[in-house]
Parts: structure tokens; C-alpha cells; sequence
């Protein structure tokens, strides 16, 4: 048996990995058009802002080397360029000999990841224009910042985007973010993201919201604020699935155009497989066909397809949208769904509010932190929560994340025996405190 | 109706509020021997070693004055001498006065809490003997410590004597811990245990397990490893409920001789409530009756009291003895029931041990973290955790407590979207890796 498996990030080596582990007689072969493999894409703030040293060789959890140790067929700067899902084959493009080879494969795996979502601007080709997704992204921006830029502007203000712009004050550049909505964040309720705006400024950054980017110049990003100079360009808009490959095959994409796929990750090509952030994904709480780009998805799901190619039964749970980021002195997490998005799925949702502390209040280090927890009115079924608050706020998500998995009530949660010492939380830990609070009003 | 509550601390003002919220008619009188109330004794390590500045006043969430404005009649210096279940009558003495007087009662709550345990050594009574629960003993501690005691001898390796211990260093006095078993802190498993262990000591603190306290002598502890010279003795070996009253009022005692209690905190005698320290509580794994004096239990279960005498309906839901505390440069959590624990209980446990590291492995501040996972053979479901490590690695402990709560299954867990980014978790957070571990085995 042979798979071949496009792209060689966290959903692709996961895959890998297991078909490794499940099938030892099986050829495993991996094209990847970088020359990394299975690195920590969400490290690069990290890398660029030199809180992390060794540069962004320090993200890669396994080199090629290392897969190859194991039995994997890593084949770097390969390309895939198209695939026959009739005729089981495969075409791809060796970069240094520019050899292009059609090969057959039992299963193949789509895990070609997602790319900066570039808008469609006057000047938006010029050089000083750079995405954050791969670490030869990474190696860019590292090289541009050692060579003297001093002057970024980040375009959008989602979570990579804000990480980046504080990386380079901790560079000592100036950080300049443009964001199109009246918020940062989109996904946090406007009066939580307004906070993040607040501790974001306070951090000497420039943030620009309800602001539009017209055009980028050489040396400058014109604005409905008017033109801001600048060395850089960082995009911080979104990510959209790289899924060309999938749709020239004929195969059904979904939300976002990404690949579609079902619980064990199988397209609706046979044989064919997703996963990561080129492949959509159920969501728990709306029930609706969502594309969420997260690190967590792409290991957990190309785990669960690798297990399925070789013959295993895996599947995938629905994904809540969890999320978390530490942006300069503030802390942000969310997972399920937000009021506004349980009304669109048509669920009859109420968000309660509470404001607490991260530790125990009369504790110096006590940090203020707010809890939107939305329940469902009548049954007081969880659906999602906002978490904004100082250090050691924003990990309470998970409890939210795991109650919501199990169906819980906001009577439950206020019953969970959660833990408390001064240290590390009120006598009553925030999110019960929350679910007290929605257990008056669902 | 007139409530008499015995107790102004968690459980008492807890149930006292509930009581003034649904019954607004109602009397509610506190007879509190002390002069505090609505405190939180957790707190006291930190006063002492002055983290927390203000003296012990700072530890008071609501005072006698704020409950009396919401119509509460705490008497302080009252202390209850008995009552009668069938008459339904309560004999009180004031301190001040040294009057006393016998009140009827409609519905009477025990909250008398919990008292140091004392062993029944040689010198036992000597004055430099201190136990650590009420804000008179902080006092107390606070003021010898000001007067210039600098050795200090913590006699028992729990919770409270190892934070007072740490708390006695920050003064700049010296610390000795004796514990007569092998381990710190008994409720973990002896390896992990013995990490506290090293961390005490690294923190410059005497620890001498497996070593008895023989005597007390004016200035010196006699331990089975030689005197060692004590200006002041913290007692940590435990705290045993104050159930004196009802046990001579006839009522049924439970485990540790702690007030045994319903789901609704009644007690076996009617119209007679109790919770907090010095009640019981049914363990949500073992199925065991328990006493576990954690404030949390105060707060929660004082509340259940307080809807029930109310009119109104509320259960306590089982509890799961979860546990946190920071010490020295150490995190330490626990919930449910470890292996031996649950083994006893006669179910057919398995426990995985995972390291893992606080954030992503490459993040600078990345702490060393352990996660021991206890789950049941053959149907998976979680049954206990217990957590040593760096900071951030303790609170997890909530998601392993929801989801025991939930009777979720370690393959439930995997599945859970639990929040990443760089400078929270790695991309599977550990408690995903310790359940995908035993999921293996179970």
C-alpha cells in the first residue's frame, strides 16, 4: 500500500505518523513544498520578537530527518500540482530539478494547510508585503528585521496579527495595526475586543480600527486614515485553505472554500483524505460546516485520519472554536459559541456577564478578569464563553471547553468541585461564579 | 421562623445569606464565638509571610457590620454549649458578659468548622503551640512571629503546615518541617509527593519525613531524629470536625466524627443543618462518605443549607476533594481518587504518568510538568489526577474535575478542544496527552 500525502506541517506528519504506527508495511510517502517539516506556525511571534532563540529552527518539533528515521518518505520542495481521484494518481513537481512525476497512490492525504489571505489592493504584490503561515514566512520577517526595518504595519487585527505587531515593539520597532471593523479580534463581543484595542494601545502600539487599507505604496500603507509609513507589511487578515488541489480534482469543498470532509476526514473523493486548515471541520455548538485554521485541529485530525488510512477506526469530535492568545498585558480566550452566533444557528441563547479576579482578591498579584458565559434559555445547556483578563485567566476556557463537550447545564458547572487556593483563584472559581450568575436568568 | 446558625465563617454567613435572600421574614441569628466572620483562613500563610499586607483583616470578605446592614444579627463572642433537637431550643454563652441564655430555634445549621488536630503528646499544651485555623490564630502567629520568633518547627507535612513553613522563610526565619510519614503532603503518590519534598528543600526548608514527634519541651521539638530547637511550633497535621455539639445532642456522626449530612446538608436530626469543616460529604468516586475540610465545601454547601432552610431546593452534588497549592516553585493539584485510593474503593484502576512542559517546549519560560491520570479498566471513565509542576501546570486540575463530574471517558477527553497557543500548552495540552496515554491501557 501506498500513501501519499501532500504537505508535510502537523496534519500531514500526524497522518504520517500513525499510518507508520498502524500499518509498518505501508510506503508513506510525503511532498512538501518548503523544506519543513511538523513545526509550530504559531511560535513565529515568538521567533520574531526574540522571546524564543535559536530562530525558527527552534519550532520545528520533527525535521525531515527525523521522519525519515521513522520510515516516512519526506520529499522537501516537491509540489504537488494536480491529482486524478479516478485514476489514483498523483502529479508532482520536484522544485531543484524542476522534474515533474505522476505517481500512483492507494490513499492520499490533503493536508496542504492555508495560506495569508491577501486582498485584492492596488500594490499588494510589492515586496514589502508578507503573510505569517510557513516558516519560510518566518525566515522572511527575521531576516527583514535584522536588516533594519523599524517601521510595521500589521493589516487586520486577528490573533497572529496582534502577536506579530507586539513581537516588534519587544524588537523595538514600531507597530502600527489597521483593522476594518471597529474592533480587534472579531471574534470576541465588540466590549471585550474594545479591551483588547485599550491594553494593546497601552503597550505603545498603534492600533487603527474602522480604518480601511486602499492601496500599499513603496514605503507606505494608504489608509482611510490616511497613509502610514512603513518597512514592512505584515497580513494579518486570515487564512483561507489551500484547496485548488481539491477543487481542480472535482472534490466538494465547503465553508471557506475548504475541503470537506467527514468524521474520519475522508473527502468525497474515495480514497481521498483531509485534514488541517485546508479542510472544514463540524462545529459542536452551531452544527454548522465551520473552516477554523488552528494548530489543535491539524494534529488532532490528521491523527485521526492517519488511523483510518491504515485501516483503523477513528473520529473526529465536532470542534468548538477554542481559542486563546496572551496579548501584551492581557490574556483572551473563547470557545463555543458567542451570543450573536448561537442567534444566527438559531439556538435561544443568554450571556450573563461577571467581573472577578484571577487569584483570590486580596492577593497582590489578583488580577481583574471578565467571564461572558452563554447558555441556552430553558435548558441552561452551555454554549460557549469569553474570557478577557490578566495572567491565569484565560486557561479557565478549558473548563468551559470539556463542559460543553459533556452537555452540561450551568447548574452543573457551578457544581464542579473546581479548585481553589489563594494562589489561583477565588473560593469560588470565575467560571462558576458566571455559571451561578446564567443559572438566574436561563 | 427564626434560624440559629452556629458559626459565622463560609458555611454559616453562606447559609445565612441564602436564608435572608429567600425568606426575607426569616430571623437569622449567628452566634460566632470569635470576633470574625466570612473569612477565608486559606489566606493566613500569606498574611504571615506578608504577601498579603493589612494584616489579618485583609483575609475578611464581609465583616459582622456588612451581614448586620443585610439584616443578619451576628453576635459575636457567643458560643453555643448545646441544644436541644427535640425541643428545638439552643443554650448560648457570651463571652463578654458570661451570661447565659437558651434561644428556640425553627431550624438550627451547624457551621462550628474544624479545629488544629492536637496529638496527644508530652508538652502538648506548652504556649508555643500554634494551630493555624481561625483568624485568631493568624493573630496570634502574626504577633510572635513580629516579637521575634525566628525558628519555627511545622509538626505534619500538609497543605497549611508546608505553606506556613514557605511563609515563615519569606520572613527570614528558619524552617523545619518533621512528618512522620516517608512523603509530604500524604494524599499524593509517594514519587510525587517526594518532588514537594525536593522543592521545600531547594526553598531552604528543613524537611525530615519519616521522623516522629516524641515531646514538646519549652524551646525544643523531641523527634525520633534528635531536639530541634523550635521558638515557635505550627500544627499541620490536620484539622478534625468541631462536632462536640452534635455528637451530645444525639446526632449521627459520619467518618472522622464529622457531622453526617444529606444531599439537602440536613442532618439526622430534624430541622438540624450542618456543612463546612466540620460535616461530611459523599465522595463523587469512591462513593465514600468523607471529610474533607476544603472552604470551597464551606461556601458551596453553607449555600444548599441556606436555599434548603429557605423553602427552597437545592442538592449538594458529590464531592471530588479537589486540591491545589503552590509551593516554593512548585504547583501541586489533585482531584478524585488516585490509584490506591481508588483500588480501595474496589474499582479496577489504571494510571499513566506523562511529562509534559507548562507551554510549548520552546517557549523560554516552558516549566517541567507531570500528569498522572487515573482512570477505570474497561469503561475508561476518569476516576482522579494529580498534577505536579511548573506555573500554570495546577489549575488544569479543573478540566480532569469537570470531566469526572460529566463521567467523561479518557477517549472523551482526547477529543476535548482544549485551548493552545505557545505560551499556555503545547499543542495537545497535557491532560489530552496523559488521556490519550491511558487510553492505550484502560
Amino acid at each position: 500500500m501506498r500513501v501519499v500525502i501532500i504537505g508535510g506541517d502537523a496534519a500531514g506528519m500526524s497522518a504520517a505518523t500513525r499510518i507508520r504506527a498502524g500499518r509498518p508495511d505501508a510506503e508513506v510517502v510525503v511532498f512538501e513544498a518548503g523544506r519543513f517539516t511538523s513545526y509550530s506556525a504559531c511560535g513565529i511571534p515568538y521567533v520574531v520578537g526574540g522571546t524564543v532563540s535559536g530562530g525558527v529552527e527552534a519550532l520545528v518539533a520533527r525535521s525531515p530527518e527525523e521522519h525519515r528515521a521513522r520510515g516516512i518518505d519526506v520529499r522537501l520542495h516537491h509540489e504537488a500540482l494536480g491529482f486524478d481521484p479516478v485514476g489514483g494518481t498523483v502529479e508532482v513537481l520536484d522544485h531543484h530539478t524542476g522534474d515533474t512525476q505522476r505517481l500512483d497512490y492507494d490513499h492520499l492525504m490533503i493536508a496542504t494547510g492555508g495560506a495569508p489571505i491577501r486582498p485584492d489592493l492596488p500594490g499588494i504584490d510589492l515586496p514589502f508585503i508578507h503573510g505569517v503561515q510557513s516558516l519560510e514566512h518566518a525566515q522572511t520577517l527575521l531576516a527583514l528585521s535584522e536588516e533594519g526595518c523599524r517601521r510595521i504595519v500589521v493589516v487586520g487585527g486577528g490573533y497572529i496579527g496582534l502577536e506579530m505587531a507586539e513581537a516588534y515593539i519587544e524588537r523595538g520597532c514600531t507597530a502600527t495595526v489597521v483593522e476594518r471593523k471597529e474592533q480587534l479580534l472579531g471574534l470576541l463581543d465588540v466590549d471585550l475586543g474594545a479591551r483588547v484595542t485599550a491594553a494593546m494601545r497601552d503597550h505603545g502600539i498603534d492600533v487603527r480600527t474602522s480604518t480601511t487599507v486602499d492601496a500599499f505604496e513603496p514605503g507606505a500603507v494608504m489608509t482611510s486614515d490616511g497613509p502610514i509609513a512603513a518597512d514592512l507589511v505584515v497580513l494579518g487578515i486570515g487564512t483561507r485553505p489551500r484547496s485548488d488541489l481539491a477543487r481542480d480534482a472535482g472534490l466538494e469543498l465547503s465553508t471557506n472554500d475548504a475541503v470537506r470532509v467527514d468524521v474520519h476526514q475522508a473527502t468525497s473523493a474515495e480514497h481521498v483524505w483531509s485534514a488541517g486548515d485546508c479542510a472544514d471541520a463540524l462545529h459542536g455548538v452551531t452544527g454548522r460546516r465551520v473552516h477554523i485554521p488552528l494548530g489543535t485541529y491539524a494534529n488532532k485530525h490528521g491523527r485521526v485520519a492517519g488511523i483510518n488510512i491504515a485501516g483503523g477506526e477513528a473520529r473526529s469530535a465536532p470542534v468548538l472554536g477554542t481559542a486563546i492568545t496572551k496579548l501584551c498585558a492581557l490574556e483572551v480566550a473563547l470557545t463555543g459559541a458567542s451570543g450573536p452566533e448561537a442567534a444566527e444557528a438559531g439556538l435561544d441563547a443568554v450571556s450573563v456577564t461577571i467581573d472577578a479576579t484571577t487569584s483570590a482578591g486580596y492577593m497582590p498579584d489578583a488580577a481583574p478578569m471578565t467571564v461572558r458565559l452563554c447558555a441556552e434559555r430553558g435548558t441552561g445547556r452551555l454554549l460557549g464563553v469569553q474570557i478577557v483578563g490578566g495572567p491565569g485567566a484565560a486557561k479557565r476556557v478549558d473548563v468551559v471547553a470539556t463542559a460543553i463537550t459533556a452537555g452540561m447545564t450551568v447548574a452543573d458547572v457551578v457544581d464542579v468541585d473546581l479548585a481553589y487556593a489563594p494562589p489561583f483563584s477565588g473560593v469560588w472559581d470565575p467560571v462558576a461564579v458566571a455559571a451561578r450568575e446564567a443559572l438566574k436568568v436561563v
